[in-house]
């Protein structure tokens, strides 16, 4: 039996984490969860688990579920409560946003393994976090389908004969769109993803690109290669989840029906594997993978992801923050969809980068740049 | 420095093993090597390779390399010489037929590690073939692209998870024709392969799918999977060489451009990798990747596979045994392709079945059936 807990249990990734403890429930136990506001899921969840500790947003929130049976905390100071959790044995973590780089932080201390969904954490301060990782002897283990996916095509292999990794991309909502088109393109017309059913904020960042980038930057941490050996193609299909090219040529691929459930599970039971109940690929009925070149010109985040990282220091946490703010006025309906790559690349031309920045500097720099008002 | 030995050094999968040695002779040494008639180039291997033994088909043309510093040996007990040889690490048995299944019996019962070109050996005496490696400690590492892939696919896995095998075809030379079409067909078209240059045995029984029939054999042995949980699908351009599904409906596939010295490379490498210069797997410059469903009734020959191991004990040498007789009776020019599986069926259908065969019966009924004098 292994005791999970779950930050974001009420979003997309850990609703799907529930799925799976659900589903195998005589091997996962869920012993301490947060949601942010949403007290109905809050309750649904306590009755059906029993899990031990909860975390909610804020304090009056917390005091309506005084009648169970359950450890009840709050605010940010709770989130690490449930990170840490002298229980847990792995932390799911799928809290949305570089606001989950403390409590993963937190739990790597407690010697907890990481069952990473928040690519944030890895994109703003991937080297303090693997670093303490190896430090706690503790294993990172990639929620997103594609770090899944080399996580897998790893198996048994030496990560020196690494030549390349090759990280797939749907992408997103605006594929077959030109650049003049996306002018004009709606919030609606952003949320509406061919492949995936996701949250909100990483909808979007498919339909710009960035979340290619943030997956560049989590690729390099967690997997120690440099960024000039991650390369990304387009695949519409994502059914190829991602690959690994060897040194002898050899390409070792992962693939499946998009379900996120499935790294999930993955990251739950690595390095065994548990049976699922689930649609199976079935190659001959889809017919066809389509591949088509990367093109950074077209989608600009994801250059700005690449050179964020060759920069180094504090650049990708300022390419996030922009990305994080932008993201949530277009969900809010106050810039357009071209607006958000613009702040995006103002913002990275102004800020002077600082190297080897501690974990201080880079919350600083984070809430600094996420509290701006940006005008375009 | 791992010392190798080559069966059939001059056909074309020994010439592209000779190809890793010669790119790696860091690593690998030929020490021993068998040619049949090819007195060329066992001089030309000779000279450049300065291997410990030879064998030739016969006696004559032994004493024609009387010549040369090294050990010459002859005929069948010369090929059991160069397959034992003490020098030996790993066998690289490339020989045509079931004339190669004593051979590498010899070798595990020598200790020898087998790198297994040769797909009649596990055909014809797959359980015998297997037991015997077990019993003497004996790495069998696959040099079929099919195979190696999936022995790739499952590096770090565990087997018991395995859920099914799903092995690539190209289709042959005629995977676009109907049966109607296929009376007419010359021998010419069916040796124009369309993706992979190889012998001319194996040419045709791509393009009648007795080649993927085998190959499912062969790896319900290889991976002590049953042959219901052993898939094929239609897949034009041989870059996935093939799949594993997992039990958590994650399937793993290895990918590359359709090159045998990768797969030769790999089973001389393996645990490890080795550099290799060669091209590199570009999908994005290929584009698409397609897949169709295997359709047994336009492809007996892999129908007649399945039925030979469903019903197993000599069912399948007589299969091997036939096509091996027919093949040649078509590369002479003296029968039609159609001809090939319609000796097959009659042939499987007439057999009563041994169950359990010993060496000896499976060597008899594999002997009977190629002499035979065939009439259609």
């Amino acid at each position: 039996m292994k005791n999970i807990g779950i930050l974001g249990a009420s979003g997309s990734v850990g609703m799907q984490g529930l799925d799976v403890i659900r589903e195998h429930s005589d091997c996962y136990r869920l012993v301490s969860f947060s949601v942010g506001r949403s007290l109905d899921q809050a309750r649904a969840i306590i009755e059906e688990f029993q899990p031990e500790l909860v975390c909610v947003q804020n304090a009056e929130d917390a005091a309506q579920l005084a009648d169970y049976n359950i450890k009840v905390v709050s605010g940010d100071a709770g989130l690490l409560d449930v990170a840490g959790y002298e229980q847990n044995d792995m932390l799911l973590n799928a809290i949305l946003g570089s606001v989950g780089l403390k409590p993963t932080l937190h739990a790597i201390e407690q010697g907890i393994d990481i069952a990473l969904a928040n690519k944030e954490t890895l994109v703003v301060a991937g080297e303090l976090v693997m670093a303490a990782a190896r430090r706690h002897n503790v294993k990172i283990l990639p929620v997103d389908s594609e770090h899944s996916a080399i996580y897998q095509c790893l198996n048994g292999e030496d990560e020196k004969t690494i030549e390349r990794l090759i990280i797939t991309a749907s992408g997103g909502s605006f594929r077959d769109l030109s650049r003049d088109e996306l002018e004009h393109v709606t919030l609606e017309d952003a949320l509406n993803h061919p492949n995936w059913s996701m949250g909100r904020k990483i909808t979007i960042d498919s339909a710009t690109m960035m979340n290619k980038g943030l997956e560049v930057i989590e690729a390099k941490w967690l997997f120690d290669v440099p960024v000039d050996h991650i390369d990304t193609v387009l695949h519409k299909e994502s059914i190829i989840h991602s690959m690994v090219e060897f040194n002898d040529t050899s390409v070792i691929a992962q693939l499946g029906t998009p379900d996120m459930r499935m790294p999930i599970q993955y990251a739950f039971s690595y390095p065994e594997r548990l049976p699922r109940q689930a649609e199976r690929l079935d190659l001959a009925a889809i017919g066809q993978l389509n591949f088509k070149p990367m093109d950074l010109e077209r989608f600009r985040c994801l250059k700005f992801a690449y050179d964020a990282i060759h920069i180094g220091g504090t650049m990708p946490v300022v390419m996030n923050a922009v990305n994080e703010a932008a993201v949530a006025k277009f969900l809010n309906g106050e810039i357009s969809f071209l607006d958000i790559e613009r702040l995006i690349e103002r913002e990275m031309k102004a800020h002077d980068v600082i190297l080897n920045p501690d974990l201080e500097t880079i919350l600083e720099i984070d809430a600094d740049y996420k509290s701006r008002h940006y005008e375009v």
